[in-house]
């Protein structure tokens, strides 16, 4: 196989959403309650239930220069317009080579926490419905064959959670959003029975669960004047700890069907993952008395249930026997900064280079892993010759790609210690880093 | 090379602190107000400037039957006498094949918390003092060449803690506690200038830190109710919290001889680390500024200045390139409920079984990067045919390994669950697990 050859569907990108979102599918009745989004001194900023959002788009960088990552833009016309408007969306994955995508919220937080604390419980449910509706149909109904439609969840009420899921169902939404953690949005621990509807219903539909990092689990972090990379490169191992509930819980034992996808959390610590959860139940189930049932371990329940989603990731290629092939897929993360956009392609095919991959291993990774666990088949809709890397640039080869400045690059005497330390990035990025903190 | 060939030598085990350890090396003056070991109801309790520890070995139950692990001994007789007598624990070092080992602390915590924290200052140091003074001139002085030790530290004064760690250099000891996250303790970050002077004679003295899992970042947990597994399956992963913290900090950087030991950290999830470090800077450090120097990337950083210690990890053998053969160590954990022990020899065999290691690289991973990173030398003291697996074993074949019970197991119904929960085993250990908690 060639790097042309390929077809790639990222199982995680994210979608900024449009101001006009909401006129078509928020009931008349909870219009002038609907999230609205003002221009304040040339920043574009989310008003909603007396709350405000200080970024539109948080983290949305793909297409700037290197330099100017950490500046935060904080107005549609700072970002690309593929991170808000889906025309420009596929364009951009044509340019890059990418066929299909998978696009989490920001505005309402990446699993709607934001919407979920609305005190009017009806409004809220309006509100969830409403961005569900135009994300299903809408953003992902433009361009068929070319999104994997995920829909945010109902949590203050599971058997209302389970109804939603239920109804996007029907519209063609297999996946759906929930937090890794959900303690740390106030909700019960998934080893609570009130998680049960929700259990139910994805596994008689056939969801899969997305848990994206940053959604709960906090960061372990010793001080907030250390250096900004700290607390970059420790995100995705948070996932580390909702794999270990999950493979060890009752409930994931219950149901056959029940499918969880790590976002973001890279694929390289797993194998040490399995055989670390291994030892510890062969070393000790025989005095906790746990029995995890059919002779199975939890690296067995890990490959029957959770699939691990990574960007880049050279060790976890390297170490895909261990992992099993069927559990891993890429991902792109458009427009975050640490997307590989738009060198996708080419980003993919070196960590590859040299790995002994066969083209049915390839093939899993980037996109049959993505359609299987997802119900998801672009080829109703697409033939597959127009769906490579290569077809698919040949499209979009009159989008420009080259990087833009906005001309506010910091140096580093900008900075107080003379590089960007964590506490630096929490303030750009506001209110969107609530899971970090440090702990005493 | 054959199992009864092999020299190992464990960088990681504890000690149970024997009752009459304070009368030779507590100054009359403090005699008074010395740690005492009281038998109340059946248990060994310390007691000591008004606070009592439930446990005097949590978790040493080593040679008890698995279905028993989880009963904490209360009292020395429930447990091997090698976990408190030196003697004994010599003879059962030779039993397993084992040459030599570093003890960490049990009754004091791994870093000496308990003391630390002492109202009176004065009385403090002295305890600490006379607890490195026992440590190092009776535990590890009675054999010579079949202990490294290890001293506890001086944390409320970062200077007179410079001080101990120069005074036991002087006695030989060149490798101090440290907690892998001191502000869980209550002290300053390690980011903080505060630590310089601990920084400064560990360059000077050629001391590794020892950084032990448990000793300060706590595990991410969702539920108390969750079966036990979930928490000593994520343990160990703890310590890629402070392998970032080193790896992007300031201090590290100053001292090319600093040198940090991640105890019973395992090594699998390093080359997914190390990944991951290299990633975030090269993908980011443009626009934070900052700049590692000389060229170096990340992994560079942990190569020169970390040493990774693993229980049974077949997955970081099998990565050990991607690590650094130089930087992994093996480790025996007796008498904790990870250990390996008797069959320790055996279980590290089984790891490397298959995986094309030579010689020379199992030798620096039991016994080799030990004796450089914590600059001992075992063949000062012991002719080096007399320090081999089968050479030992032969000296220890009067010791009885067959594993005894204490007729204390519990049944599915003893818990309320079926099986042991966090909550269970928090319980059992009591004050032991400081760093267990759920966060919200």
């Amino acid at each position: 196989m060639e790097l042309n050859d390929m077809i790639m569907v990222s199982v995680d990108d994210h979608v900024c959403e449009p101001p006009d979102m909401w006129e078509k599918h928020l009931p008349a009745k909870w219009k002038d309650q609907a999230p609205r989004l003002v221009n304040t001194n040339g920043a574009d900023i989310w008003s909603y239930d007396g709350k405000v959002m200080p970024n539109v788009g948080v983290n949305a960088v793909a297409g700037r220069v290197p330099e100017e990552y950490g500046m935060e833009p904080t107005a549609l016309d700072q970002m690309r317009p593929g991170a808000y408007n889906v025309d420009a969306r596929v364009d951009d994955m044509n340019a890059s080579g990418v066929l299909g995508s998978i696009c989490f919220a920001s505005a309402p937080g990446f699993v709607g926490q934001l919407w979920n604390i609305t005190k009017d419980k009806d409004l809220a449910l309006a509100v969830v419905r409403a961005y569900n509706d135009w994300h299903i149909d809408e953003w992902c109904g433009k361009h068929p064959g070319r999104f994997i439609p995920l829909s945010l969840p109902v949590m203050w009420d599971t058997q209302l959670g389970a109804d939603e899921i239920r109804r996007c169902a029907k519209k063609g939404c297999y996946a759906v959003s929930l937090p890794d953690n959900p303690i740390a949005l106030g909700y019960k621990s998934f080893h609570d029975s009130s998680w049960e509807p929700i259990w139910q219903v994805c596994n008689e539909e056939n969801i899969t669960i997305c848990l994206h990092i940053g959604s709960g689990t906090q960061v372990n972090l010793q001080d907030m004047n250390g250096p900004a990379e700290i607390l970059i490169s420790s995100l995705p191992i948070t996932l580390h700890n909702v794999a270990t509930e999950l493979v060890f819980s009752e409930f994931i034992r219950k149901y056959d069907n029940l499918k969880f996808a790590l976002t973001e959390g890279g694929t390289g610590w797993v194998p040490y993952f399995m055989e670390r959860a291994d030892y510890t139940y062969e070393h000790h189930h025989r005095w906790t008395k746990l029995d995890l049932g059919k002779g199975r371990l939890p690296s067995d329940i890990f490959r029957e249930h959770i699939l691990a989603c990574f960007i880049d990731d050279k060790v976890g290629i390297h170490n895909r026997d261990f992992i099993g092939i069927d559990n891993m897929a890429w991902e792109a993360d458009y427009p975050h900064s640490d997307t590989t956009w738009p060198h996708t392609a080419e980003k993919f095919w070196k960590s590859i280079e040299g790995q002994g991959m066969t083209d049915e291993e390839i093939d899993k990774l980037t996109y049959q892993n993505a359609m299987k666990w997802f119900n998801y088949d672009p080829f109703k809709h697409l033939p597959r010759e127009q769906c490579t890397v290569g077809a698919l640039r040949e499209k979009g080869k009159h989008v420009d790609t080259a990087l833009v400045s906005h001309g506010r690059g910091l140096a580093p005497s900008d900075y107080a210690k003379g590089y960007a330390t964590i506490e630096d990035i929490v303030k750009q990025m506001g209110q969107a880093l609530t899971t970090v903190a440090i702990r005493k």
